[in-house]
Parts: C-alpha cells; structure tokens; sequence
C-alpha cells in the first residue's frame, strides 16, 4: 500500500466518527466484533445466513484441504517469479496484466477486460551515495517515487542530519547547501512516514540541496526501504531517497562528534510522460442481480524493487483466486461478484481513483467492496466500515468461519484503492492478518515469496471466497452510509 | 567467529568425551552449572571466593551503573564509526590496530605492544551477477573468502540448482559447465556451513564453472553473508560467492518449473601476498606471580562488510574495556591479565594460531584464557573447557556475579581464538549470550552498532572483569588438562 491511505485515514476516521455521533449508532463502532452490540437481526435472516454453512465449508475445506490447496501460492509464485518487480509505466507491468487478463479467460472467469487508466511512469535508473568524510563508505539507498535525479556527476555536499521538522526549523540556518539527513525515530509507519513524504519539501523550504531519509521500518538488515514521496508548489524539488536506518543512526552518531560529514549522491531518477495502464477486471456474473455487484481487489502493481509478492501479490491473488475458486466450484450467486486487480497503487492510488471516478453512475449498484493490501499473513478477520446493519449481518456472516479460527471484525476498513468508495459510504472491508512484520519488508528487495506462507494464502483465499460469495448471494441490500 | 570453529569443535569434543571417560569425571561436564554435582572445595577456598564479594560488586556496580556505564558502547562505537570494516591484509586493519595501541597506552594498560603475525590479504573487488534467462534480474552477492575472481567479461553459463551434497552427486552427470546453485535448507550454522566452505570444490569434481551458494542464515531480509571457503587439493579453483535465501529459493523454482536458467557472475576476488599485522597485546601486570597469566581476547579484524561490530567487535571490546575499568579502578591481581585483541581471525584464526604457537613455550603458565566470538547480546554466563576441580570454583565465582543475574556455566567452551589452547588442556571460557539472532546478522553489511546494545555490553564488561579479576587473583593455580 501507498503513504496515501495512512495520509487519508486521519480525516476520514474524524468524518466517520462525526457520521456516527449524529446517527447515535456508536455502540456499533467497536474495535472487536463483541462490541456490536446491538444487533437486531430479524429470525428469517439469521436463519438465512446460517444456512450457508454447508456451502461455506465446503468453500472452506476445498480451499484449504481440499482441490484448491496451496493454488494461491502456486499462481502467486508463477506470476511473481515470471514478472518480478510490476513499477508503474513499465512493460513488465503490462505484460504482467496481459497475463492476468489470459489467466482469468483460461479459468473461465467472465466478463473478463482491462479498464485504461493514465498513469505515472517513473524512473529509478541507476543511482548511489558515497560517503566522501569523514571516511569513505557506501552508502544504501533507495530513491523516492516521484524524486527529481541530480546531474551525472551528481551532488556532493555537507551533510547535516536531524531527527525530527522541529529540530530542522530550529536549526533552519545550517541547512542552506547541504544535504538533509533525517535520522527520525520509527514510531508507527503512519506517524513517522510524513518523513518519506514531506521530507525533500521541509528541507527544500530552507535551501538544502538533496534530502537523505532514515527508511521507514521498525527493524533492519541494512535494508532500504522506497516509496513514494510529493513535492510542495513552489518549492525547489531536490532529490530525495531512503537510506539504512543502519548507516541513518550512524550519520547522526559522526554529527554528534562533532565531525564533518561530507556525501556524494547520485541519482538517474526520472519522471517521463504518463502511460496507459489498464485495471484487471473478472467476474462471476450474478444470477439475479447482475448489476449488483461485490467487489475483491488488490493491486497488480508493485515498486520497482523486490517482487511485489506481499504488497500487494498476497492481495491480488486471494482476491483473484476467490473468484477463480468459487467459479470452478460452479458457485454463481444472485449478486456478481467482480475482483478487481488494481494499477499504481503505488504511485498514489492512481488506478482505482480512475476506476471509481469512471464508475460513479454505478456506485449505488456496489453491494460492498474488499481489498487486501496490508499483508497475506494468517488472517484475524475482517476491517470494516459499513452501516450498523451491515456490520451485524457480517458477525454472523463471519460465524460461519469458525473453521479458519475465531474470525473477528474491526472498524474501520483500511484499503487505500477502495478509500473513495469508502468515503462515499459503500460498505467495505480489507483483511485484517497478522501482519506485525509487515513493515519489515515494505517496498524493499525483500519483498518476495518467502514473506507468503502457503496455509495462510489459502485461509485468507478461503475468508474472502466465503464472505464474497455469502454477501453476493443474500436476499438482503446492503445500505450506503450516505 | 569463522567457520573452522565449527569443524573443528567435531574432533575436539570427541577428544574431551574420551578423557573424560578416563578420567572418571563425567559427572562434573553438565550442561548447566546445577549439575557441577560433585564439588567438594575446601573451606579455606570458599572463604576466599566469598570474600572477592565487594570487589566484584564494585566491579560490576562501577561498569553496569557507575563511572563506566555505556563506555563499552562508547569505546566501540568510536572505533568501528571511524574504521569500519577491518579486514586482513587491509590498511584500515592496522590503522585501527595502531589505534587500539594507543588507546591502551592512553589509558595506562602496561606491556603494550603488537606481535607481529602474517595475514592473508584477499580483495574482494567489485562484484556482480546477472540473471539472464528466464528473465533479467540482478542476483545480489558476497564473493567469500579465498575464493578466485573471474575475468573480465565474468562466466556466462547455465545454472543447475541442488539442494544437497547427495543431490550435486546424483546429478553429477548434469553439471559439466554448469554454475552450481546450493539451495540448502538451513539446518544450524555448524551443520550447514559446509555448503559455503566446501561447495565449491565439490562443484568442481564434477566440472561446474562456478559455484552461487544460499547464504548461511535462518533469516533474510535479501541479505547476502559472505564467509571464508576453501579449496581441495588438486581441484580446479572456481569462484564461489553466496547469494540471498531470496534467490536461491527463486532460482530453485525457476527449476522446478523446468525453465532454462542462465547467469552471468562477474568477481574481481583476488589473493595477493601475505602482510604483517599484529596482535594487540596490553595488560596489568600481576603483583605476585607476574608470569602466571588470565587472558580476555577478541579478533579485531572483520569482514570486509558491515562494520564489524558484532563479529567481533563487541567481544574484543569487553574484554578490552574489562582491562581499562579494573586498571582505572586500581585493581592489580596478584596474577597478569592480559587482554588481545586478535588478527586476521576470519580468514582463519590466523593470528591467534601463531600468537598461540610461538607462546608455547610460556603456556604452562596460563592460569585461564577467556574469548568472546558468539556476540554481546544480554549474558547467561560462561562456555567453560577445564577440569572439574576449576569448574567448582568457576560455579563458586559465578555466584558472586548476583547483581547480574543467575550466571550460569556450561560446557564446552566456543572460541575459535582460544582454541588451540583449549585443544592443549588450558583451561578456557567463552561468553554465553542470548545470541539466538546472531547468524542473522553474521558476516553482513548488516553488522553495524544497531546489533549492540550499550546495557548487553556493560553486563558482558562486568562479567568479564569480574571473573578475569578473581581468578587472576585467587591463590589456586588452576590445573590444565593435560
């Protein structure tokens, strides 16, 4: 996922939580599933999603014992191992659409064609930072999504590192020149990522001539993390990376001996005119309702580094997979159900904001939309945001899983490419996983295979293939929150 | 630590069962120090290891929470942020062993002096490798010690992926101008090191151009570990380097899949002559029995990646800082302590076998040699190699160490450094440690001062000055054991 959801989240939880006030519907906000309260669902519906349960565990046993066991990892891996890093504006990553758009006709998923959408190409090209005095060292880095580059030669300068905006502006006369290091503390990737984003903007503002950014990870083996950054209007744009937090804290160690730090920093990095890049669109077509629809997303996409196999293959694939599964196991509910495999997630959400901007006619139509792109790891349950009603239905929905575990709900959902359809009130979710090292690997060379353990892929498959398929088929419309 | 360690300890315990069993002493080599069943010290003894109790708890109050709280982490982050890596045969190593020198002389330790020892000096250059086909991909690497280069244009060959030693003979029809990829599961350190010292010259018999071996690691984050290898006689020298577990893993299902794969590997690795380096040598000369010696070691010399901090920068610098803390607190033993800081150990326990070999002569004399080579993450106590009679009072000294916590003794004793001393019945300790993450950081770039922490290393100060002081002081001559 991209800085943006976390960027977003903060007005829309204040907007969510003044909705919520004004409908006296608090209670039904909780953080775990026993918190809802008050659920009141009428006896026909309770008896009509508890008769599920076959279907459900048959969706489940299949999935996770059964035909379709490790298929999520073996389509993930062939896909993953076959195209490796998916950046925006690349070939790679239209191939690797192409590939989904087959794989989706050659498992008999309808209604299958890729939606255009314009979006970024950004070079990395080759780049390096060499640590000149007080010793010569190489030094790790990571250009940002969306960095200007230097010349070839490259900027060499003194380097002056600080540990926070406020002690740049304090120290706001000793940075005109020099290349900013920000040797932040990791506090939480949504706190401290404003680092990352903003980082080249504040040190800009007060003449520094590159910005150097401490990764934005909990732990480190001497890994660069990337991401993406924005430049301030009017504001020189100097060019921007992450390095270690290993060589980050060893920078600041140098400064408080007071020695002279002097860096070489080299970057290619290059923004060339936009591409068209296309969202992969499936479906199971509804039997009743087809145009009603529930949505399972993830995004294609990835950064140009690692293999995008846990941000966001993991996702992707048990969204597609779901639906693949629930095809060949002949499931055709009332309501279609449509994944969605999103493009540049990475470089701003950029795909699906067209997607959804394009679709807005339909909006009302969207029944609830998933997303997966917080990790693959064992799931917990599902983050919701949704009517009271809603939330109730999904308890009980969510019962039916006691064979993947005690599955839970939260709120609010957490998706940055189903954001929109969320801040216009569609019902949704995102999967809520174990994903407590998430952020170790997070937009680095690390980000491959090995992060994805089969057992969970195939639970997390089976939870978005059961409640998908159960949400689709019910009697019941699933309001709007607006 | 380097490998030989490890190969070496197979002979060494089968050596130390066997005498033993003569002995009649199995009762008193327990894996923890409850089961030391059978001490029977004289009154007198015990009385004079109870009575070292205020200066040990000076020792250890002045070290964990006093004066010299943090000066370990100080001392080291000083050096290894000014040198860092320090390998054999390099400039910076004697730069930083002529620092080391005069750092002892600054603060007053006696008799220093380097002893000279011959080094191999092998450079790594500059490295890469590309995978070609199925599809172009940079392979991150770290050539490994002694290995040889490549030529300019490097070798461009398929590549044949095992798993094991039994697998590479199976197939060793298949591997005649092939590049050997090791995909070994990691199974211990001990265990599965052998892959990276050996797979080369196994690759070789059968003909392979070169050898890529899975990095030695229960934990990667694309992290390559380098290490030494070594040669069979009468076998064709190829390059050997490891790769990250990533890429081993990908390219091990690359074949299973069946597709072709092809790798170029370019190694600037060389071997030029042999240098002089030096072993640092300081001490406290003994108020008694000057001539009867404890010796506290660790190699200052490292890899030629990270900083070296860890390995061994930590276990040389408590032992060094143990030296400088007893001398500033005017703590002279009627025996010597001697700290070293050995050479070139990973290339070989090079320095410390020849430091070794030409103190023969005086060996009788060594009361006990201490070695930390495992880490200095948070103490449990002592690795010990001794007879019973010494393991006795090393339990009644340990009890001492209270403030500490439970300090606990276990044999045998792990130090590469210390080795041939233990190999000749001296009797010997290395630092017990909660190191159950070093191999994750082991012969990195990822081996910097962010694994140490400055409370770990004030604990392992004090435990090593402490147990140094007592035993250099006791009037028991400790018996070697043979």
């Amino acid at each position: 996922m991209s800085w943006i959801t976390f960027k977003m989240w903060v007005p829309l939880k204040l907007f969510v939580a003044i909705w919520l006030l004004a409908q006296g519907a608090c209670d039904a906000w909780g953080y775990e599933d026993n918190e809802i309260s008050s659920c009141s669902l009428s006896n026909d519906l309770i008896k009509e999603i508890e008769d599920y349960a076959p279907i459900v565990h048959n969706i489940i046993n299949m999935t996770v014992n059964g035909t379709y066991k490790r298929s999520t990892w073996q389509e993930l891996s062939t896909f993953v191992d076959k195209f490796g890093a998916r950046p925006s504006g690349s070939q790679v990553l239209e191939d690797s659409i192409q590939y989904m758009l087959n794989r989706s006709l050659n498992v008999n998923l309808e209604n299958v064609h890729g939606e255009n959408a314009t979006v970024p190409h950004w070079v990395r090209g080759s780049e390096s930072a060499t640590l000149l005095e007080p010793r010569k060292k190489d030094i790790a880095l990571l250009g940002l999504g969306y960095s200007v580059g230097t010349d070839a030669d490259g900027i060499t300068a003194d380097v002056i590192v600080v540990q926070s905006f406020a002690e740049l502006k304090t120290r706001a006369k000793e940075v005109s020149g020099k290349i900013v290091v920000y040797n932040q503390k990791f506090v939480s990737y949504g706190e401290t990522v404003k680092y990352r984003s903003k980082g080249a903007t504040e040190a800009a503002k007060h003449g520094a001539v590159a910005a150097l950014i401490r990764s934005v990870t909990p732990f480190s083996l001497y890994t660069p993390h990337t991401g993406m950054m924005s430049y301030g209007e009017n504001i020189t744009k100097i060019p921007a990376a992450c390095i270690t937090v290993e060589d980050a804290t060893l920078l600041n160690r140098m400064a408080d001996r007071g020695e002279r730090i002097r860096l070489n920093l080299k970057m290619e990095a290059q923004s060339y005119p936009d591409k068209i890049s296309r969202n992969v669109i499936a479906e199971i077509v509804g039997v009743e309702k087809p145009n009603k629809t529930v949505v399972i997303s993830g995004h294609i996409d990835s950064w140009d580094v690692g293999q995008g196999a846990m941000d966001d293959g993991g996702g992707a694939f048990i969204s597609w997979n779901s639906l693949a599964i629930l095809k060949s196991l002949n499931l055709r509910p009332k309501r279609t159900i449509r994944a969605i495999l999103w493009t540049a997630e990475e470089m701003g959400i950029v795909g699906a904001r067209q997607y959804i901007q394009e679709h807005r006619a339909e909006q009302s139509n969207l029944q609830f939309v998933m997303e997966s792109d917080m990790g693959t790891f064992e799931p917990v349950g599902l983050d919701v945001t949704a009517p009271v009603e809603v939330m109730c239905i999904l308890k009980k929905v969510m019962s039916l899983l006691t064979p993947l575990g005690d599955m839970k709900l939260r709120s609010p959902a957490e998706g940055p490419d189903i954001e929109d359809w969320i801040n216009a009130g569609v019902p949704g979710a995102s999967l809520w996983n174990k994903n407590s090292k998430y952020f170790w690997y997070h937009h680095t060379n690390a980000d491959t295979m090995l992060v994805e353990n089969p057992d969970a892929l195939d639970m997390n498959t089976a939870l978005f293939a059961a409640v998908s398929y159960v949400v689709a088929d019910l009697s019941y419309d699933f309001p709007h929150l607006k």
